[in-house]
């Protein structure tokens, strides 16, 4: 199924997206690694199985090991003339189970899924109650204790919506130029789900620090459990230190929703 | 924690109610059989370790193999005098994870999960498209197929709901007396669900017989695709053969959600 070249030898590129999602139980996280199983991994492969080309993939960020995406963009440059539903089907029918393409579309010339990504959705999933999450279990952070107060973890989100520098929700050892990020939305809703309560914490922004949505989760866990006041997350923001924070809450609650481009 | 016995050796027995819910695919079905892992025979282990008594378990009834349950309902003799609370969370915290009890109460003085069900819940469970799920892949029945038009569906189950002789919506091999069975409600819904278009098929009775709601799935299936009118379906209980019917949709679709006692 590889495809052909033009007479000088030249195949013509073009760009694509690709709407990618997994379950990330099974990766050491979207990157690709030397003998580590990650999800690039999984989507290179299955590109060249069908195309007979190596793929250059973009993506809109990494996500860590055991984070899952329901919305991860994926670009391609790519010379293969197949169009996007045969490449969808045949990516499907190739790729392991827990990584599906959603989506293939046109881009832009020179598209670059991480350069061009202009805001980013994650949700943090949270199981809360004394009865264990079944169905969902590989997708939430179970929360026995106590009934969390939505309302409050609501008012401490509050204080993360706005640009600010988040360096105190990010995880120690990374190395950016800037921690100053502008969250535009976050919302702390609940629903009934797998025989309990289920909450989810979705946070859109510019951009996210290392760790940064799951310490936010683990601060307004604090927040809900009455450990914390709300106006307590004000105080972290401001400490611009880690060890303000709550904890680093577990990768498999979250998930990248969605990522939007121009 | 084995519960002490009176002065006779006979300790009071009280009847308890458990709502049990399981991911099937690991079992080969709720009823316990040798050499085989099923759901009874984890929650006897459970029960066993937490109190120290072989159990007398009931169920509303059995799940096939890879089916799952919301809310299978068993009834337990035992003399054990923990408090239910306390047995939710051991048996929770013994129990592998694929099996969850939901809720321990007390049930009348000898309770019969199978003999004092009222009605019982399946839903069967689609997502439609040519996009794979994922979260949900082993609990859905994937059908690729065009787009099923959930309105012909309904209208095809409405035949069924009432009095009906269903012995063409059961598996052979299977032995009852009687093949007369009520069915109260059924209803098709969808939503978006898993990046698809999820279809449940929900129905309550009064009982069913071998393989009849995976049977009626892969009827409904049928309408909803266009192969078949609505009408078809009176047609196939009117001819009072299993050769009339759809396929038998795969059991990984299927879920108990709820049985009603008085």
């Amino acid at each position: 199924m590889a495809d052909p070249q033009n007479a000088a030898g030249e195949a013509p590129k073009r760009w694509l997206k690709l709407t990618v999602a997994y379950h990330g139980a099974a990766y050491a996280g979207w990157q690709w690694q030397p003998n580590h199983p990650t999800v690039q991994g999984a989507l290179q492969d299955a590109w060249r199985t069908i195309t007979g080309e190596e793929p250059k993939l973009t993506a809109s960020g990494r996500t860590d090991a055991g984070v899952h995406a329901e919305g991860q963009v994926v670009g391609v440059e790519t010379a293969s003339t197949t169009e996007p539903r045969r490449l969808l089907r045949g990516l499907n029918a190739t790729l392991p189970e827990d990584v599906v393409v959603r989506a293939v579309e046109p881009a832009p010339d020179g598209f670059h899924a991480t350069h061009d990504a202009l805001r980013k959705t994650y949700r943090y999933q949270l199981h809360n109650g004394p009865v264990p999450p079944l169905f969902d279990q590989s997708t939430v952070w179970h929360c026995r204790s106590g009934q969390l107060d939505i309302e409050r973890m609501g008012q401490g989100g509050a204080h993360l919506v706005g640009r600010h520098d988040f360096v105190s929700l990010e995880s120690a050892g990374s190395e950016r130029a800037s921690t100053v990020r502008t969250i535009t939305d976050l919302a702390v809703t609940e629903h009934h789900a797998d025989g309990g309560r289920r909450i989810d914490i979705t946070v859109t922004g510019d951009g996210f620090l290392y760790n940064m949505v799951r310490t936010i989760a683990g601060t307004l866990v604090e927040v809900g459990r009455g450990a914390q006041p709300p106006e307590w997350v004000a105080e972290v923001l401001a400490a611009r230190s880690r060890d303000a924070a709550g904890q680093t809450a577990p990768p498999e609650g979250l998930v990248l929703a969605r990522v939007e481009y121009a």
